[in-house]
Parts: C-alpha cells; sequence; structure tokens
C-alpha cells in the first residue's frame, strides 16, 4: 500500500482524509482530541478497525496534552476523554473495544504513575495499531482459500487498507488470493450514500492491479442473475454472539439477493468485532446519519427541499444468511456460538 | 399536476428539462428534429409512455419542416426521419410503437396529399398524447383497489406524470388511491446512476401532498425486514408475451427482495408497452448508459478516473416474480399469456 491510513506521530496523528479521495490525498494533522473525534464523525476516517486505532490514538494523545501530573486529576479528565471518544459514533465494536483496552491501562495508574502511564497509553495504542494489521493478515490466509481462480467477487462499502490499520478484512481476503497468484474480478457496490465502494474500494484495488469494475447499488441483482458473481465478501461492524452481522446499509439486500441465487455470502472481520454482550442483531444499536448526506451531493442539492429521508449508516444481516465470517483464528460456521467456543472466544 | 412533461407548440415542442429538477424548472424549445432527439438521448425526456408522445410529436414537428410537396421525396425523407427516431433510445416499446403508429398514417399519403399527411401526422402526435393521459387514468383506476389505508408502498426510479403525457402508471394508482381519500406512506428509491426517485418522485408527490420518503436503492431490503412496506409498484419499459418485463435498473433486485419479504410485486404499464414480437425477457434489448453518468455527479468526478464501471439502463425482471401487471384494461395475472388472450390484447 501506498499510503498511511492513520498514524501516531509523537504530538500528533496523521489521519488520511477519506472524504476527499480519490480526487485528492489530503491529510489531516489532529493535534487535540477534538479533532479526532471531528474526524471520526465526519467520517474523515472510517471502517470499524480503523475507529479501534483512531480512538487509541486520540485517547493516548489526549493523555499528551493533560498538564496535571496528580493521579486522581488525571484519572478523572481520562475518564471524561474516553466518554467523549465513546460518544462519535454507535455502531463499530471495535471503537468500545480499543477504549476498553485504553481503560485499563488507566486502572493501573496507581501502580505506574501518571508519567508512565501517559507512555503506556502510547505503547497500547501503537499495539492495538500494529496487531490490526497482523490480524488483518490472518484474516486473509484464512480467507484466501475460499476464492478460485475465474471468481467474480462482490463486495460493498470499503473493508480495505483503508478501514483498518493497513490491509483489509474483505479487501485483505483479497489481497491474499492475488499475492498467491490466483486471478478474479472484483465488482464493488458504489455503496450510497457515502460512495465509499466507487470511492475508496475501487482506488485501492487499482492501486493494487486488481482488476475492478463499480456498479451502482441497485445493479448487484441483475449481475448475480447473469452469473457473474460466484462469491460475495464484506466487512462488519459489529457482529453478534448469535452471527447476526451489522455492516454498512446495504449488505442486508446483497445477503438475501446471495441467498436467492445461491452465492456464498461471507463476512470478514476480526474477533473484536464480535460483541459477546450483543445476544443478537436486535440489541445492536444502529446509526442514524445526517440527512444532508442523502440529499445532497458533491456539494449540491440533489433532491427537493424539506423532502423527507431515512439514513441508517448501516443494517443488520441475519446469521442464517451468513455462510461463514473469516476471523484471525479461522473461519466461523453456523451455528456461530458453537464455532465461537471452539475457538474459545466465548 | 402544475407541469407539463411535453407539449405541442405548433412549430415547436415545448419539453420540460427533467435533468435540471427539481433545482430549477426549465422548458426547452425544441424547434427542429435533432433537439428532440437531443432531448431524448440525454433523457430530458423520459419514461416510456413520455417517449411515445414526444417520438410522434417529434416525427409530426420534421414533417412540418419538409419543404418538397412532392409525395416520393416526402416519403423519403420521413421515411429517414422515423429512422433516426427509432434509433434514440433501444429498451422502450412505447418509442415504436408510437414510430408504427405515425407510419401507418405515412402509408397513406397516396389517398391523403403531402399538405393533409403533415396535419394528419399532428394530430395523431396530439392522440397519442391525449389517449396517453386517458390510458394513465384508467390504470389508475384498476390498480388504486390494490391499495389499502396504512399502506408503505415502495416505488422505483420515476413512473408518474413526469414519465407519461400526464397523471403516470404506478405513480398514476398512487394519485388514485390518494384522490380517494386513502392514507399510505410511499418510499421511492433514489434510483441512481440519475436519481429519478429522489429528484422526479418525490419532486412530484411533494406537490401533490402525498407523504413521501427518499431512501437510497440500497435500504430497500431493510425497509421490508421491517415491515414497512406492504406493496411495491413500478412502471416499465418493456413487458414481453410471457411477462417479462424490463424496467429501470435495480427493478429486479426490487422484485427478488419483495418475494422473499412476501410482499406484492406490481407492474403498471399500459398496453403499449407490451410487446408481443418478444417471447420472453432475453429478447428485450438493454440500453448500455455513458459510463460517465456513473463516475460523475453534479459535474464532479466521483471515482477514480479510468475505474470500470458497467451502466445498464434497465434490467428484466421474470414474470414469476410479478404478481400482476396493471393495464388500462384490467390487471394481468399469471399466466400472463392467458390473461392477455382474455383481454384481447393477443
Amino acid at each position: 500500500m501506498e499510503f498511511k491510513t492513520i498514524e501516531w506521530k509523537g504530538d500528533y496523528i496523521r489521519i488520511l482524509d477519506q472524504r476527499r479521495l480519490p480526487e485528492e490525498i489530503r491529510y489531516l494533522h489532529c493535534k487535540t482530541l477534538s479533532s479526532v473525534i471531528h474526524a471520526i464523525r465526519s467520517m474523515a476516517i472510517r471502517g470499524a478497525p480503523a475507529l479501534g486505532v483512531a480512538a487509541s490514538m486520540g485517547i493516548a494523545l489526549a493523555a499528551q496534552k493533560i498538564k496535571s501530573n496528580r493521579p486522581e486529576e488525571f484519572r478523572k479528565e481520562m475518564k471524561e476523554v474516553c466518554i467523549r471518544m465513546e460518544q462519535t459514533r454507535p455502531t463499530a465494536k471495535n471503537l468500545f473495544w480499543a477504549i476498553q483496552r485504553m481503560n485499563k491501562i488507566l486502572t493501573l495508574i496507581d501502580r505506574y504513575g501518571v508519567e508512565q502511564t501517559r507512555r503506556r497509553l502510547v505503547e497500547e495504542a501503537l499495539k492495538i495499531e500494529r496487531e490490526d494489521v497482523e490480524v488483518n493478515r490472518r484474516i486473509g490466509e484464512h480467507g484466501k482459500r475460499l476464492i478460485k481462480d475465474g471468481d467474480g467477487i462482490l463486495t460493498h462499502c470499503n473493508a480495505g487498507a483503508l478501514a483498518t490499520a493497513g490491509y483489509g478484512t474483505a479487501l485483505g481476503v483479497i489481497y491474499a488470493a492475488w499475492n498467491d497468484g490466483k486471478k478474479f474480478q472484483v465488482y464493488v457496490d458504489e455503496t450510497r450514500p457515502l460512495l465509499q465502494g466507487g470511492r475508496l474500494t475501487a482506488w485501492e484495488l487499482i492501486q493494487e492491479k486488481i482488476p475492478v469494475a463499480v456498479i451502482t447499488d441497485n445493479m448487484a441483482g441483475v449481475l448475480m442473475a447473469q452469473g457473474k458473481i460466484s462469491l460475495v465478501i464484506v466487512g462488519a461492524d459489529r457482529i453478534a454472539r448469535n452471527g447476526d452481522s451489522a455492516n454498512k446499509i446495504g449488505t442486508y439486500s446483497l445477503a438475501v439477493l446471495s441467498r436467492w441465487h445461491r452465492i456464498p455470502f461471507y463476512i470478514a472481520a476480526p474477533i473484536s468485532t464480535i460483541d459477546l454482550n450483543c445476544k443478537s442483531g436486535k440489541e445492536i444499536p444502529i446509526e442514524e446519519r445526517p440527512r444532508k448526506e442523502i440529499t445532497h451531493m458533491a456539494g449540491k442539492r440533489i433532491m427537493p427541499p424539506k423532502v423527507m429521508v431515512w439514513n441508517p449508516g448501516f443494517d443488520v444481516t441475519p446469521h442464517t444468511l451468513i455462510d461463514g465470517i473469516i476471523t484471525e483464528e479461522g473461519i466461523l460456521r453456523r451455528p456461530f456460538r458453537n464455532s465461537l467456543r471452539r475457538m474459545k472466544v466465548e
């Protein structure tokens, strides 16, 4: 990869501004907690694993900026920081998982003191980043065997290097198979409203010289009917204990269409996306995004003023429509609960 | 309706430029055959029934401009005109059906002479326009009984007054039910790439004060899963003898999703959309539209340069997924072939 989604720079975090891709490669230099929070909310950085990294780096950055060296004060201020970070976006489990890891470091402040805790928070954030790339590579290794020469692979949104600290989940599987010399064609839904498929996934794959064609979201069905798709792989933002998976809006439709056309449908995601506290998809909070994302495009209004719109960022695909969940520990199969137990995740 | 999609003005045709809606209400004054052809190709006017009206008016306009009063020469030039009109867009049956009606007038030139044929061509075009509105109203009357109080009705693209000489097919059904005092909520897919749902259907329904919410195409599935949709009605561009129906890209996905969720799926279209020469959907020509419609939005490039895209304007929904075809003669039911025979269409 020629780019880095997010990078720790000591006194600031450098974030590739994904809202401007592919037209412009511009980096944000986030020097404050507020600027990191804004980058997350505005989706300059997005994708569940990348949000985990951004949240932990944001917390580590905030810790450097707190002046007090008194444990009580530091702890109190950091608690505020974590709460603010939790309130950025509700759906991606990895964000909360990363905050939890940072919180664990904070609980040991009495043992290590403020100065060392600051350092330890940075180390933890960098560890989360390193682990993410490693986990993605392992997802790729487990998943690549699902891909055959000549396949037509459909993906949705962006579950690539841009959605993670590097490499990607669903695209990680594709990269691993491609690096093994397999030849195939990738199709990607443009993914309205923010077009992460047409803008980000197409951009990533073109850079890796992997054949990719962009379709509008409403073309997936007829592409399947024409026999052009042999496999669907997408990412996930939160996976319930029973395997129900929240992912970018439109994933559910794709899963139904896949089942109708008897095409295998896979999720690729790290274990950190699994939320054992969610019994089923019904308990996954779904973010409602601003209406302007739909009514405007490239800064211009494209729909009648005051028109009613509905803009959930995600939908939930029931586990019954998912053939497997590709994780760093292997491919989970239905019933996912048993599969999770066998892998000792639960 | 406060607007007129297309209007014969004697020495020009006034066409509401639908590419600019809803931002701007601008009319094109088409004074030549070429300008009518350009309006059709560029989709300033679109929708199968409206294309029939535009084609016939365009031919009538061209006939006024031909200077020669010698039948042989007039006939020869008009033959060219009809061929050019046939080559504008390939899928909508109504366009070819209207040209055929104009051609029939032309065959009688030896009986009526050039001057009277010119007049008769204008009369025929105006008759096609009048009949279209009348046919739409009858479609509405037949279809309205499918709608119940409290329904959530999903439609796709624009099959409204803008897609016809007035009133509309799928929206005609909705208007008729609304005028009967029924209360319901309409949902419309924005319909990428050209957003006829978000721009045109929403605009039409807002003017009639009918509750409408715009969704992105990829939200239809989850809306159905949540029980918000009780009925789907869309238009058609060409219907084969067995009931297979070509309509705006994305219709096929909707039909599969409707069947999966056990939601009735209806087509609303005039008999002139039925092509008895097409045995099945396989024989319907599908237009491939310019790639720029997908890669650009509001004049700005939104995808990587040179990215591969696929842009079929239509897809075919197999008759097995269609619960009924609402026509001016009544609702056709499966097997559609028998239904057509009973209605003496075949």
